[in-house]
């Protein structure tokens, strides 16, 4: 098989075509299909979004209703599965939350006899998908409670997806404007170009395994502290500042030292994350002293960064704007990265959908570095 | 990000340096380091080649009996993760033992409270991949024995690897000469260039995500169909021929109709599966009728193969005498793909470990085709 040489890490190798969307990282841009996403989390429900990404076009009303009661009709557990869940969520405490959705996924999957990929029709897969992502919100909300000694709140098929989340989660039904604020958010993590986690689901996807083999793979991927997805860690950057006069310091400490301020650039954007932008408004909405704190942080620390490290275009990424709006929506911090995950399950499992009807399984090579082969054994010491 | 355009599925594309083998597919040739892999399955112990692949060189008598001592005291399972194999069997059992594999090791990786590869230094690494590597016999074996009813067999630390495996599939203590059978099997399918599983294993290792996040992907990959390795499929061909004069009838049905012979054809040799060719040898050291078909079988298949396809050098793969040794070892057919599993996972772990020593995340890129955005969202039916 002839070599092809490539940039390290496969960076701008094209795997795949896709006609779920792209990011545009000079333009401060992505899209869902042929929809600009932050427009989408402006004016759409997120089962509209999942519609778009499942099936290929936004719902008209009487297919948005059709679509938005099938799923909800999903997320109840099987009953060995919500057997299963303590022991899981005692067990996987010491790892945190996504080993347990991990772990529950897998099982849940394993329950329902899914067939792999390879074998299912597209109407068979699809059903496989919209049941698998309907339960993540239920299984995430329920390993959190049961790792705080609550029973589990038990999903109602009368609220929207993002609102049942935060249902589940404390019992009680959310403001409006709280369920609308994590909507929006929820929208606009669904997908994000050819990022590592979906990868990875396209990977084991192209073996032709089963769904919840892909999204196990793509849940490990995203708890990678390489792939980024972890929202807290920006907010525990505002906490450890804690007031506006010690902005300053705090991070002119930090950039001396060449530690990399979490909240702040992205591998992708040149400009400003759309994400942030869009995040920054639905805080500021909000407003109060956290909001007041992080915009001036931000400000900030880009007139610092610009200053220490000129040339560099450095801005809010997404996990920035994306902690605040949780906290102010009521989220425990240790559900940030889960919360994105309850979004980017859909754009995974849109991946794998796309995937599966290619045949070909992705499988590239790697170059033998070693001492030449054969050499001969030496002999055991004993067998 | 300038876009490399590169053959699909990645074929030939190299992704990563690697110090740990390859596959010679034009020579027939394949190696573990230095050494011809089947040399190793021919004078080497288990416990020899998974030290060879960890830490890079073949072991003295000092270091063998330390590294078997220290693996073997690995076998025994948490508390909480043996309380939980029974309901993991249960809900399973639909989907089969690589889904009861995926769930158990999920489980036990965040019951240890595994932190990330990327946050653990290599010492760490090593130990996390020992202890995974180690349990997984006794999770494949305790979830088989528990899908039928029966209780698990404890491990026991004063066997080898293969011979602890085979005893703790019974309770029997094996004769030796089916536990260096399985053994050499074992050995022989410790690792193999590039395939699907292992890339998937170091993708998610690149995210710097925890061991079994990795391992949990590959087993997922690793049960797609298109990967291969299910050596149960080519003994249910010889099943299916029966007797040696329904063999000539029974191909050419097969082959003139397009179906693909399950046990022959490899994406990589162009010649004799060095595999094959040793798994020969120790099913014929046997012997039996089950062997006399099997030998019969491949000599007309190929004749067949060579006149109604002539060109194309087809020869039976690791698949075809695989399954003919574990049967002979007395294996569950069910458990062939699984004990596939207990071998490769060394070579997984080893390739995990390796990506951990790289900094550089794998992420390519697609390509979107869709139609252009932005367009205008439609107004919602509602919101």
């Amino acid at each position: 098989m002839p070599i092809t040489e490539v940039p390290r890490g496969l960076a701008g190798v094209v795997v795949t075509d896709t006609a779920l969307g792209d990011v545009r990282g000079r333009e401060g841009f992505y899209h869902y299909r042929q929809f600009s996403a932050v427009e989408l989390a402006g004016s759409r429900s997120f089962e509209d979004v999942w519609h778009l990404m499942f099936r290929g076009a936004l719902p008209d009303a009487a297919q948005r209703a059709a679509f938005t009661a099938e799923t909800a009709a999903l997320r109840r557990l099987p009953a060995d599965v919500r057997d299963a869940l303590p022991a899981i969520a005692r067990s996987c405490a010491p790892a945190g939350p996504l080993a347990g959705l991990r772990t529950a996924l897998s099982l849940l999957g394993a329950s329902a006899g899914l067939r792999p990929l390879y074998d299912t029709d597209a109407a068979r897969r699809e059903a496989d998908a919209l049941a698998a992502c309907a339960a993540v919100p239920t299984l995430l909300t329920a390993l959190h409670r049961l790792g705080r000694g609550l029973a589990p709140v038990e999903p109602r098929d009368d609220l929207s997806y993002a609102a049942n989340y935060l249902y589940m989660l404390d019992g009680r039904e959310p403001e409006p404007r709280r369920a609308r604020a994590i909507e929006r958010y929820l929208i606009s993590t669904v997908d994000h170009g050819f990022n590592a986690s979906t990868f990875t689901a396209r990977v084991i996807a192209s073996t032709g395994a089963d769904l919840v083999a892909c999204l196990g793979g793509a849940v490990g991927a995203l708890s990678g502290p390489l792939h980024g997805g972890a929202p807290s860690r920006a907010l525990d950057t505002l906490d450890a500042i804690g007031t506006p006069d010690r902005i300053d310091p705090w991070i002119r400490e930090r950039v001396l030292a060449g530690d990399r301020i979490m909240g702040f650039g992205h591998p992708v954007y040149r400009t400003e994350d759309p994400r942030s932008r869009m995040l920054r408004t639905i805080a500021q909405d909000f407003g109060g002293p956290l909001v007041d704190l992080a915009v001036e942080v931000e400000g900030k620390v880009e007139a610092i960064l610009a200053e220490l490290k000129p040339g560099r275009e450095l801005h809010t990424n997404v996990e920035f704007y994306a902690g605040v709006v949780m906290e102010l929506c009521g989220l425990p911090r240790e559900m940030f990265t889960p919360t994105f995950c309850a979004a980017r399950v859909i754009g995974w499992s849109a991946n794998i959908l796309e995937q599966a009807e290619d045949s070909k399984i992705i499988r590239p090579a790697a170059r033998y570095v070693g001492p030449p082969p054969p050499q001969p054994v030496p002999a055991a010491p004993d067998l």
